[in-house]
């Protein structure tokens, strides 16, 4: 791939050098902006910016003397020259687009570096898909650094995932060109307790001179946030009130503070800078998962960086939160983050500092957007048949795959019930006692069916339980392959013969999410890169999973984005019931449950 | 020299997790004191630090939990803790010290780590010597970096050094465990015209991920210094005044104010941050040039922040210039200053973070200095004769290879005399009528012979010309093999058999500086090591150094400091005039001159 790794600084330099001494012409001028400059936190009215082979020559007062006929003029007109915005943390799979597609959709909103970890497909298709990820990342216009993915599976020995990744698979990826250090270390108990692959995980990362990401989700800043700190990982995004920020900087680790579609980690921790008055440079801006409807009507880190202005942050340091603070973190301040001699040509042109209205977005030295459109060619990488078809269900389901039979001669029994919780994460554990009719247990009332079905190795495992609070009524069945983080097949329903016909319909389609009502499809969101992303535009994605939202009112439901829900069911790292390929999880007490508790 | 070095983070975390866990006990425990956080800008009261493997394992209000039986405990009692201090561009030999002794020299006044740019023996010894240097700087109890030189000789063409350091020796040393960057690319000329070998030794810096020092010794903000931005260094020390520090962190460098034995440049630049309000986080402190007696008798890194602080600076934003920001600027904010989990425990106690008295220091662990007094061992290398034996004349120098012979029949000469000014680097390009008697020119009045003895190749060379202004009188001669920055012998004398003896003995001893009167030697510095370094103590080499002070005005001169005048006679790159193993040089047009005047 190196074909595609844009050349570097020292390859550039003697080019550079011949525009700055004004004995060639640079490529570009952008003309007359106020330079913001986030290594000083300054707002420098007059200045050009000279660009040359995709990265900035020269920046001062007047760049006529490197200028010649051929020169490109970009004319800032007084406007804000803005370093491009750069994404800490993210998933490039939470937008459900490839990496070329998602960097169509937030090129546009001024996004010109993305970190991301791409721990979905590494659980359906291991380092191979990593690979495939980076790839594609690296064939953009913008700067795409991939994170290796630390912990596939989330939960050694509760589930199965379709790949597992290994402290080899990590030694080995930090070798690649795209690689920038570890994805999120989630597993923190593991770390506090030494555990020794994920310790071989993060040395790797260090030996080879890159950063640990971190993610420590819990409240606890005891000896068991001392023992995850002194383990090594960098940063965290897991924080949600000023106290974890706090703690997290004091401690010598970044604070990433996360605007995503559903996360809103900003507004609560910022008050460490805007009231407690700390040194902002270990704070940071991220978008973490970002779905695509965000992305088109929304915003991205544009979104994140208005937001952080909004919450009181002086708007050059909210920017600095998302440039140079990142750039710096990550041992990219002499390439990306700043608008100097040297890095790259990323810049952004807008006429406010705190509404941010992202007129021009320039990458790499190349004008990329323009008022809200896209201006380039996001190259789509051949993705392989065997990242495209990774259904496998070994055979056509049945509405008998879905019948969960009652012990003998009962009438009735009780569950153990999935609960939702709406805007929630977390959920419930709960029972019911629920109906036996022809010998197999039947739901009722809210309480309906949710089945695993395995569809990574074929082996035509289903896992049949009972989910509540989604409010289906009539007979449907919702289907889809996003099932964090083993990604199988969550199908939940209230009729067997749909739930069949939305699973084998995901087969067919090779993943996504479907839903049916009475036999017919009312939505499908087609996402056939490993179940996970569609190479379709942003737009086209949001717009079917639109539809889904409204074909899931039509069945009854009413929660808000009731398909995060849906999707996370088997995440069996977030309390309290979660369904995996091997059965039912109380991750309580990470045991596994009977759906039917034995009668008295 | 593997085993020199400190183990790694991840070598450790396995035990630091353990400590910060409460699984194990600490080796060391700092109780209560104020923890000086340079991440957040804080004063925190109450907290203590435990330490393992001699890397911080925990930091927090109380580690009693992590304290065995077997724990070393220090009482911090209610005083700061601070991060021990970094300098971030210096050179030992300016200390005349070696490594070693240098470092025994600084660690009580609380440095525990520098980076060091070793030029001075890259021109006496060439790659080996720098190898030398880094070596013993490896086995120290504190941590000095190296930076690989990256122009000796200084003024390629006019003037001939004992080696060469090439681009291949640049990328060679970039592989060495104790390599952190390039030193200062001094050629700012070179790097601003594109020229070759100074770009490859920039490109094989940065290929390797390492840190170009910049060294942009020129008020001329224009093109050139655009240029030599673009070319890639990414510090600089040479700034003098607040434009100079704003215009080289807004280009995304970072300025570096030093505050050396006879540099100044702390109180002009620092400005720029407590009156101007930049953001501090890329200026930096350092010394650059420190005698002996400035070690001995005023400190080191501490004297420079009481400067800063002095100078109106927040004494916390002077500290982060003296740790945190140092430590990112090398890529090491993971490794070094701060006082935070996996960095190395080098922390220091002090009662006032004003005065910043130097109570105890900590280094790695281990307390390494006690109210002022060195409490460790400073390991010495194993110099190899051909460290030690670098003075070559090639014979016995006589009164006759310091003569000057006038034109045929001349009574009297016009001649080019270099003309010393007080506490200034630069001199003066001068005239002089000078008298001839028995057919050579001779001295008069203030003017009297300076003699260039080459002493590497044993070519017998002598450059005979005039100096004035050290107000030499009666008979006598002062010889020093320090000679910036080609390090051969300079001599001067108001008479040549004293030069002859002055030479002849500085070849006995291997190098140093001396002073004869009247056939006696009054003062003797001996620098066995390359004839620039000794490896006896700092007091004992700043006590001849004082004697040296005396006898020179014993003969006359009344200058301050004037040795520094004498030893940089030679530096062909500082205007005027200079004097090479090549001839007189004109440092205005780089041109050889005559020393005697054609007749008219």
């Amino acid at each position: 791939m190196s074909e595609n790794i844009f050349p570097s600084w020292p390859d550039s330099a003697p080019q550079l050098i011949d525009v700055a001494a004004g004995r060639a012409p640079a490529d570009t001028v952008i003309r007359q902006g106020i330079w913001v400059n986030v290594h000083t936190r300054e707002q420098l009215p007059g200045h050009d910016i000279a660009i040359k082979a995709g990265r900035i020559a020269y920046v001062g007062p007047d760049a006529s003397y490197c200028t010649g006929p051929e020169t490109q003029i970009i004319e800032a007109n007084g406007r804000y020259m803005v370093p491009g915005l750069c994404d800490a943390h993210m998933h490039i799979e939470s937008g459900m687009l490839t990496p070329a597609e998602f960097a169509r959709a937030v090129i546009p909103h001024g996004t010109t570096s993305m970190f991301t970890d791409p721990h979905e497909i590494a659980n359906v298709l291991g380092l191979d898909g990593v690979r495939y990820m980076h790839d594609e990342a690296l064939m953009q216009p913008v700067n795409i650094f991939t994170q290796m993915p630390s912990c596939a599976p989330s939960a050694p020995g509760l589930e199965t995932t379709g790949y597992e990744i290994s402290a080899k698979d990590v030694e080995e990826a930090m070798n690649w060109p795209g690689i920038i250090g570890l994805g999120e270390m989630m597993n923190f108990p593991g770390v506090a307790n030494a555990d020794p692959k994920m310790l071989a995980e993060i040395a790797a990362t260090q030996r080879a001179g890159k950063t640990v990401g971190g993610h420590y989700a819990s409240p606890d800043l005891g000896p068991d946030f001392a023992a995850y700190v002194a383990g090594g990982p960098a940063d965290d995004h897991e924080g949600t009130c000023e106290a974890d920020a706090i703690a997290r900087v004091r401690q010598g680790m970044r604070s990433m503070m996360r605007l995503g579609s559903a996360w809103y980690d900003v507004e609560s921790q910022i008050t460490a800078v805007t009231e407690k008055g700390l040194d902002p440079r270990n704070f940071i801006l991220c978008t973490d998962d970002c779905h695509s409807g965000t992305l088109v009507n929304d915003g991205h880190m544009n979104r994140v960086v208005r937001h952080a202005i909004a919450c009181g942050c002086d708007p050059v340091v909210a920017l600095q939160m998302a440039t140079i603070n990142t750039a710096t973190h990550f041992g990219l301040e002499r390439e990306i983050g700043s608008i100097t001699p040297g890095r790259r040509a990323d810049v952004i042109l807008t006429s406010s500092l705190t509404d941010l209205p992202i007129e021009v977005v320039v990458a790499r030295g190349q004008i990329v957007a323009e008022s809200g459109s896209i201006r380039v060619e996001c190259p789509h990488y051949d993705w392989p048949a065997s990242a495209r078809g990774t259904v496998h269900l070994g055979h056509e389901l049945a509405a008998k795959d879905f019948e969960l039979a009652a012990p003998e001669g009962a009438n009735a029994v009780t569950a153990n019930v999935i609960g939702v919780v709406e805007n929630q994460a977390p959920n419930k554990a709960l029972r019911a006692e629920l109906p036996v009719v022809d010998g197999l247990v039947e739901g009722s009332g809210d309480v309906c069916q949710i089945a695993l079905v395995e569809r990574h190795r074929a082996t035509g495992g289903v896992t049949n339980a009972f989910v509540s609070g989604f409010g289906y009524q009539g007979k449907m069945a919702m289907a889809s392959t996003v099932a964090h983080d083993s990604h199988h097949m969550i199908v939940v329903g209230t009729d067997r013969e749909q739930m069949a016909l939305a699973a084998n319909r995901l087969a067919e389609a090779g993943g996504g999410i479907t839903l049916f009502k009475d036999g017919e499809e009312l939505a499908l969101v087609e996402l056939p890169i490993a179940g996970l992303m569609s190479d379709s535009p942003a737009t086209e994605v949001a717009a079917k999973a639109q539809k889904m939202v409204e074909a899931m009112q039509a069945c009854g439901c009413n929660l808000n984005n009731a398909y995060m829900q849906h999707s996370l069911l088997a995440l069996v790292v977030i309390p309290e019931l979660r369904i995996s390929d091997l059965g039912l999880v109380d991750v309580r007490t990470f045991q596994k449950i009977p759906v039917i508790e034995p009668a008295q």
